[in-house]
């Protein structure tokens, strides 16, 4: 258990890395909505890989199959499944780290948790080929927030410590997020993203990995939106995104910056806009006590270097009980950052959409 | 709704600041297990008000009454219910704060949610105060956890961005846990504790505040217990987390710092150690695709400068529909960051309780 | 765990039949809605024990203390929490039942399930009492729902084998609902009544019981409200119905009469009144499918016979692990159907409103 | 939403009947278990169209195929999700309920709720068909609970008011019910079937249709199963029981005829039966407040008869806003309590697996 999400939305993911296939079952969709697959799969191919030098040589077009829930391209209220075969599979790249878990990754808790019966291709469910799922998920939710007005962006904050400029929490318009829509490589400044791509470019020839930050903005989300407490809009945002591999850290507005600042700096003081009051900063990056301010929903995601490495790393055997060495072949990103930008956009996509439908309980 | 939380223990928590009472219900709690009250209520001191010179001047007693649940202080499988009564109330400190929203307050969110409905007196259901019953449901958490070899400690890490030495992520030991749970000031290095309290007696001095970090490590905390992808023990503790009010962050091992380095330095190698196999550092924080791997579990949690500072501030009238200036009266602490070890302490109990119960179903 | 109910408002009950107090805690209240403290107490009243002849001498005021989730009177969108005191408490009385189960109660179940931590007396958590929470969150929803005109009420249809003339399924009215709601012992044929009145002091006299059914229905509630498959109607009402104590059997509409009957017969035909489309019979029960159908919503419950009766039965003794007699003591009802009508009502109420919200979310 | 169940084990059931496929994904399953396919087959069969005279001529395989979940045959934590295609599709025998609802079924209340976006052809999420999925994941639990040595089984208990002899409730055997389940027509009484049958053949002469009554029972399930309230055995059962369209009512035990008793015939005594503790009568159906006895669990569901009749219905036209006639074709069941059965014992066996597993928390 664990691979299902949501109160009013109810996502259950499932699928190995080398099973027959992959999918999502969304319950809970409002019914009448159209759901563009063109642009669906547009989104998905953000998150696919063997687009660029840099991500896995593993090509699979990825192309989801719409199993239910759909009725001449409208959502008919009945459950969405979707599934992803799993066509390019080559088992026999993993037929070590049955014995041998490769270190950063989940291969050894999997092996406590499930004993031998885990199914450790490819590290089979814990595979981060399982957010394309959360993709499938999110790109749906995203299409069903945008007809309510609100959008999801997000840029490469940083990348191997080289960072970006980072998003105006106030003044963050549907514009800049179109533009990082666009991008394969999204970020705000193009000399700082040449840099990042330089760092990647030299972990990979020494078969090592790196590392990085994602910046994620939900424009135009009313306020009001999220519950106190235990449902908090942060709460809920943060426990989608450590759904995806690799995420170590999450922060809010000023996060861990802003506690080593004062209340009367970090405080974001409220002003009338016209008839609509905001906040002249935005340090609490548009969430007070769980709930949407109606500024900027503002979050960012620290990202650990890929876990598989080219370079040999110590481990041990579980057959043989002593210590080892693992090289791991295969193929794999020397960075996911960029893979992981839709990722986090979907995350961000079904844990507001979700407390959303909350909210419309009590309109 | 949001102040429920939990899959087998089900806490629901309740009380606005000044109504009548404050508490929580904890359904799913395990018979036969012995309540030591007295242990219970040195651990709510630990957040109660008025211990310092630092904290609020609202004195109270805070000590809990058990409705129900115990039979001759043993958990007889029934909920158990635990009431605080309000019995210092200044209602009339408040007054202003119903037309005029505090900058970083969930005061405006809550008017927005709730309209006119909302219990603006003392922040109502947003105040801190509620983290009192939060800390009863973590403390008994907590003895549960002891009876299983389990425990949870934190310091502040950092205050003011004055660091404290942190804890040693591979050698905590149950005698760190120990001295600094018998701290009113949890620090590793008293020097920089000393400088730590400065910082915050000169933010008092001026009326304003200052924010910082917590530590909090979880020991002997076995293999395998947390479930992939939404139910991770990451997901779950940061959902638990962020119930506490002036959370903005929060990141698993080495965090945000490790999305800067190397694969080949942040994969944490495994080794055999006598029997058991452990990793030589703990980049990953005791966690790895959601799953415990019996390292101790590590987490930061940033939390932001008090709100209610005593400097003017800008602001609006609700009633004028204006812009506005608002000097806070009342009690406030300057830094909150001490009382708040406790409920970190909580939040990470009642999460990590409710995993291994789920991890026993399949053991 | 168990005593948690509700998706979108939770209701958590607590309490045993003699700890400190018993309570409920309803989060997700919606804000801004005035309760009628006085209403809520007479509904309590209809439930309450020592108002007649047939029922248990133990009176209590049963009045409920609202520690929270009011102000001035109405909701502020903090969860609410009322407690009643247990003031009149006799444990002498339940000495011997801790050794030896009675027949027809759950000492048993709970000391297999509990051992020895079990609050054996007055049956703890499993006790009848244990309804008055209940009724407390019941009555709150149906003030909830008669604002959205939405009415609910029953009658007793049977005790002890004696039949009440059946609401009319199709042209049952507010009129018929609100005489219903008046009455101590609601029936639509008086000289029914006294038959079963009768029969129940016959019972009395000789220590015995009777057991009969409750006839529930919910009028004007809108077409469209459920879920289909396991969140429909049906599928709530019946869950939180067979959290009262006794209840053995639900149907809906002509029930196990209708498996009887013939699809040609069984069938509701449709049928245009005005605008809107009704059915000619009413053998769904106003449920098709999980889902409302705008047509009056009947289902009937089976209480059985009051399990304590004061004759001599046989059981065994824990201790001595032998078998043994029993004659309960103390004080019971020797038939409980007119107390638990607002029981059923409570069920019906929370099970709907809950419904409704959901619905809320997709209009 | 509203097809999701459990809480341990989480069931996302997907599909409508003329969608390309329909489906389950089961979440939480244990690792380490062998599933017998074949068996499951056998299992899947009994509830699949085409098998006998009565049973609609919509042949289908209805073979399965497992996408995930499985390795080698055996769980291996991960969710397992199994699919059937919608092979034998004939759409066109449905063009005119989109119009006009057909009585008895839900055409009516899913229009009013999900307006013209319903997928009403051959009832879309609505349609039996959909109990296929259900019996998949019903099937598997089967195999689980087995290993644990608890039995599910049934039998007709009556169709058009003719009954079969009934289950002795306290001395039920393993055999009795090996002999049920290998039985296409499961009755105690081969007689009383005949005549059962002989009034199926009787209603589909005429174009009519029949229901009837089951009586499941789960055998050697150990007491101290399931919780108080709201998450009793009875509740849980009830909840998935009435996600099988055409079920209007259940009863535990006695049930609604147990109403009509005393508590000194109707309470169950106890007795040592060597050093196990039983009831000497089993009115109480195996459960005595939520939590199981130990006892034969036993219960009875009522079905109505099918809904779709050829004869010809009032109805109305949406499109016409008039009152109409209709005459459903197409395939359908004269009676589908026969192959209700396995639907009815995967009910059962979802929800005690996941109060099973429930339980083994606090073992």
């Amino acid at each position: 258990m664990g691979s299902t999400f949501g109160k009013n939305i109810r996502i259950s993911i499932f699928g190995q890395s080398h099973s027959p296939a992959i999918g999502v079952v969304i319950d809970g969709l409002p019914a009448g909505h159209r759901i563009d697959i063109e642009k669906l799969s547009e989104f998905l191919k953000r998150r696919a890989p063997g687009r660029d030098e840099f991500s896995t040589s593993r090509f699979e077009s990825d192309i989801p199959e719409i199993l239910s829930g759909l009725k001449d391209g409208v959502l008919c209220g009945a459950p969405l499944a979707a599934v992803i075969k799993n066509s390019n599979v080559k088992p026999q790249d993993y037929s070590e780290i049955a014995d041998k878990p490769r270190p950063g990754h989940a291969d050894f808790t999997a092996q406590m948790k499930y004993g031998g019966a885990q199914d450790y291709s490819g590290g089979g469910h814990f595979s981060g080929r399982l957010t394309a799922p959360l993709c499938i998920a999110g790109g749906i939710m995203l299409q069903l927030l945008e007809e309510e007005g609100i959008t999801i962006g997000s840029h490469i904050f940083e990348i191997a410590g080289v960072q970006d400029t980072p998003l105006d929490p106030v003044h963050v318009s549907q514009s800049d997020i179109a533009r990082l829509q666009k991008s394969t490589f999204p970020v705000n400044d193009t000399e700082s993203g040449e840099v990042m791509k330089s760092a990647i470019s030299t972990a990979k020839k020494v078969g090592d990995s790196v590392g990085g930050i994602i910046e994620c903005v939900v424009l135009d989300l009313p306020a009001g939106i999220g519950e106190p407490m235990f449902e908090g809009l942060d709460n809920t945002i943060a426990s989608a995104v450590f759904a995806i591999p690799a995420v170590k850290g999450i922060e809010f507005g000023s996060g861990f910056a802003g506690s080593r600042s004062k209340g009367s700096i970090n405080n974001d003081p409220f002003i009338y806009s016209g008839e609509k009051i905001k906040t002249l900063s935005n340090n609490h990056g548009g969430i007070l006590g769980g709930i949407s301010s109606g500024m900027p929903l503002i979050f960012r995601v620290a990202i650990k270097p890929t876990s598989s490495i080219y370079i040999e790393q110590d481990t041990v055997s579980f057959s043989k009980k002593e210590n080892s060495k693992l090289i791991i072949t295969g193929r794999h990103d020397p960075c996911i950052v960029p893979r992981a930008v839709p990722c986090i956009e979907s995350a961000a996509a079904i844990s507001i959409y979700d407390a959303l439908l909350s909210s419309k309980i009590y309109l």
